[in-house]
């Protein structure tokens, strides 16, 4: 196995420099995106629900030092790839294998969340968040399909969250044939956010 | 003036968080995947030219807080408001007014140069660019006109980058009127970037 | 008022040939992929529901000469620039000032229905229009939230509508300064639409 | 053969009607917006320069029944491809296999053009057909990459064109997955349209 030392303080690392299996991968702009929504501290501490390949725990870990990342992960084939991911990027994860909201139990704690995958149980998942996420404690869910965005705002905000923001990102990538650069489009992606309690917006901005 | 403290890791400061003028300002998820294009390290030295309202110069000033940001803009206006934001978020920023192309020749060195604006000598300092930064320098440009675009394509091939992408990024947000999530549209950005010399894909993946 | 000869057979008579209002209007590229959706035929009987400035309705009468458009419109605004975008492209439109859903009601027989606003009554407008709809009648639903592009698709579900299409659409236009060309974006539409009863598709390929 | 009778006024036949082979076609989606910036008559007469499966050719045919449309295609399998696509949806057509250039000093008469392809002649193709044009008569390229993009935009301005148009198209469109509607993306598509002389927009506003 390749060895990958990403030595860069920024987020966004090459799709290609991750091993990848027929999941689905979040694609490095879209990361670089939902870190950033993410807000990461180098204390914090990062759960990432239905990891996936583990691209958006990887850049998060590379990130939080001093914290930590737990990746959840119900798919083997995700548990598998994961571990592959983290001995390639040699970085620090928390592995647990198994239902989103049932792992989401049996962590203390845990002050950001990202959900790229739900199961069908994002309802729960977002309002387990809510209860375990501190003052300040942020959660971010990545959609890929016209349920899950309205599902995420809709729960969101009966949970009670803050701050709830959504975006559409469309990206496309040039992809050079000769003298040309043809457009391909990656599917569009929507970034849901929302903050429990007190908008850090106005702390900050006093 | 109020004083903002970015204390997280990640890159994307809201956009409310910047003073602007009618001065064009980067919006911040364009912001956190061009810092994510720049591959910025702790000690990196970056150019940013056309800095507008300087917001990916402060940005970056809090990555490379070992290295140094140079915000070089032509405009007085923009002068100004890079000047009371560098302020705001107390960064430090060397700030240049002038035209980029002559006061990139003062610059002894940097390994990270941003095109927010070319006062119409793209090619010029592109080639300036090549030419100052080291081996495995990066170039990144951020085009909202066809024209740019072209151009920022055709000079990074015939300068000698390596690596060259074009990624296009169509944004929208959700604004809240009543219960309902109206989607937005911010104007499309194209992201062109390249190294100079031997690809870090490369070095890395060996 | 000037009065316009619309004499192509295409759909996507440019914006600024309406009169406008505050309304917000369908733009002429959403116009002609809205239009294509609805499968006019020259004897169609059309329900344009939440008609707005009129400017689908009057695409529609456009094409639907031996057939009838019927625009329903609550906002009294919307239904003087209706009547004045009627005079200016002299086409016949039956305008009807209410409440969607009740207006319906009232209608003998559609076989088309677009619906750009529904006030709140999307489910039953889209349960009425496929109790009056024959079979084949088509509906297309345009959102520009996220909570209608959900319950269109939901509903359309609901009702019984067979080949339910959901798309996305992105558009950007170029806006000329100096030799520049600025692409502004639109704001993102989605246009969903259903067929009642057996599919045309499956129909016409046989 | 199946044969498919387009019973609609409207452009936007469904992309799976079509013969498809490995040619790149326009879709369904494209196509309406495509026919609507080349703001066809009855009797207008189409050339299409690069018409790949025909699709584009075809939805003329439709509409021009007074009129004309020539399909020009260098590729050969592409010139099949339009053969059987006009044999299913028995439209007149008239296909010729060769350089589009070369082929377009043979047409005595167009007023429309369409640009699908232009094998590196976009130059002459769109000088000839400004020479060919009649006063009103519009041209329209399709571009996908961002060379053609810039240089369709360049050679229409030196031309003397009018009323360039430059819009960008992003479509998505749901996939259903059990419940959820998942978004996948279409490649970005670039139209751009001039007319030859003084602008119809000026004349029918008077």
């Amino acid at each position: 196995m390749e060895k990958i030392v990403w030595k860069y303080k920024t987020p966004g690392i090459p799709d290609q420099y991750f091993i990848r299996g027929k999941v689905p991968m979040t694609k490095e702009e879209v990361r670089a995106v939902t870190i950033s929504k993410l807000r990461l501290q180098e204390d914090s501490i990062v759960v990432d629900i239905g990891a996936g390949t583990g691209s958006i725990a990887i850049e998060a870990a590379h990130i939080c030092r001093l914290g930590k990342v737990v990746a959840i992960e119900r798919n083997e084939e995700g548990i598998q790839l994961i571990r592959q991911n983290q001995q390639r990027f040699q970085v620090e994860l928390d592995i647990l294998h198994g239902n989103g909201a049932a792992l989401l139990h049996t962590i203390d704690f845990f002050d950001r969340a990202i959900v790229g995958g739900s199961g069908g149980e994002l309802e729960e998942i977002l309002a387990l968040c809510y209860q375990k996420l501190p003052d300040m404690g942020i959660v971010v869910v990545n959609a890929v399909t016209i349920e899950t965005l309205y599902e995420a705002t809709q729960y969101m905000k009966e949970c009670g969250y803050q701050d709830i923001e959504v975006i559409s990102l469309q990206t496309a990538r040039g992809k050079q044939l000769g003298k040309y650069t043809l457009m391909e489009a990656l599917n569009p992606i929507y970034v849901i956010s929302g903050t429990k309690g007190q908008s850090s917006e106005q702390e900050e901005e006093r």
